[in-house]
């Protein structure tokens, strides 16, 4: 990286941001400047607060969450239904289904998904882990929540092949038109989703 | 916040990375998350980093630009030319004209624009040590690049007019048509003043 008249420990600041998801040569630039240059408190507390994050955060090892205290608020909340289990990639899709604030069972995270152009096959995510919960837990029904894209769907497919030699109900959450939109700015794959998903209407 | 779910050393490390700028509250979930997820290295690294970017780096106190040593690089250098000044609003501008590989002069940073609504008035930036410069080293031109909207402009025509009792030279960066992009993207007051800026073209 050239950096003309940047001081090296700006450089390596620069370098160490870049690291992070959608943080881009620029942007890495104007977060070190504005670390330096903001009062000295706002840069240690965020030096402690990714310390702190690091050190006191593990995946649940029942389900697969980020968590502080092992097994998660997730598997051990008794008002949440254990015999609904939401299978997730990603720990930041549990966020995103609880943001939506329409779920009260409890959740599984695969810590990744199917792609063999990355060299990650079903061996390399929590399945075997899901599938004793399924005999040791009374759980009734699976719930699929990949992603729409090329992995998520092969993940989902392979897991709901999978899964149906258990007996148990699998399902998948809808694909269909985002609420808000309107038609002319979905794209024809959602579009035909949304056609075969379509549900009976009664005004 | 509400963050159904999260660890609370992860929301601290949201809410410290959203003091980031143009991080919004998406993307610090998503570098917080990925801290967690990543190599303790990378996560302790990115800690260190800051902290040394923060002990280890000051302003200038001849030109204001950051530095580890003081005076800086730049006010040190014998071959940039001591006669030359180029103005610029902030740290980061510095780097921004370093990069365009066609300035070799020194540089002044103010520290800011005058901004009446965040009441900053021409009090608050670094004019009278750059007046001092002015006198001290045998300057001959100074240039003014400033941003071009409403406060860099105001910044740079409040400076303009007290710099002129001077009697030194006085420039301004030119403003104009981007290079590579045609007239059709160029707002009107663009083109306007690429327009006035106009200068004698000989093939």
């Amino acid at each position: 990286m050239h950096m003309p008249g940047l001081p090296p420990p700006i450089i390596r600041l620069i370098s160490a941001l870049r690291r992070l998801p959608g943080v881009g040569p620029r942007s890495a630039e104007r977060m070190a400047l504005d670390l330096v240059q903001s009062p000295a408190e706002n840069a240690s507390e965020l030096a402690d607060a990714i310390r702190e994050a690091r050190n006191r955060t593990l995946l649940c090892s029942n389900c697969g969450s980020l968590t502080e205290a092992d097994p998660c608020a997730f598997c051990t909340d008794e008002r949440r239904d254990p015999s609904l289990i939401c299978v997730v990639e990603q720990p930041v899709d549990v966020l995103s289904i609880e943001r939506s604030g329409s779920y009260r069972g409890r959740f599984h995270v695969l810590g990744g998904r199917i792609s063999p152009l990355d060299g990650i096959g079903p061996e390399d995510l929590k399945i075997p882990q899901l599938e004793q919960r399924l005999t040791r837990d009374s759980v009734k029904e699976v719930i699929l929540a990949m992603g729409t894209d090329v992995e998520g769907e092969a993940t989902c497919h392979y897991l709901g092949k999978r899964l149906a030699r258990t007996g148990l109900k699998v399902s998948r959450i809808a694909h269909g038109l985002p609420v808000g939109a309107g038609l002319e700015f979905a794209d024809e794959l959602t579009l035909s989703r949304a056609l075969e998903g379509r549900s009976e209407f009664t005004p």
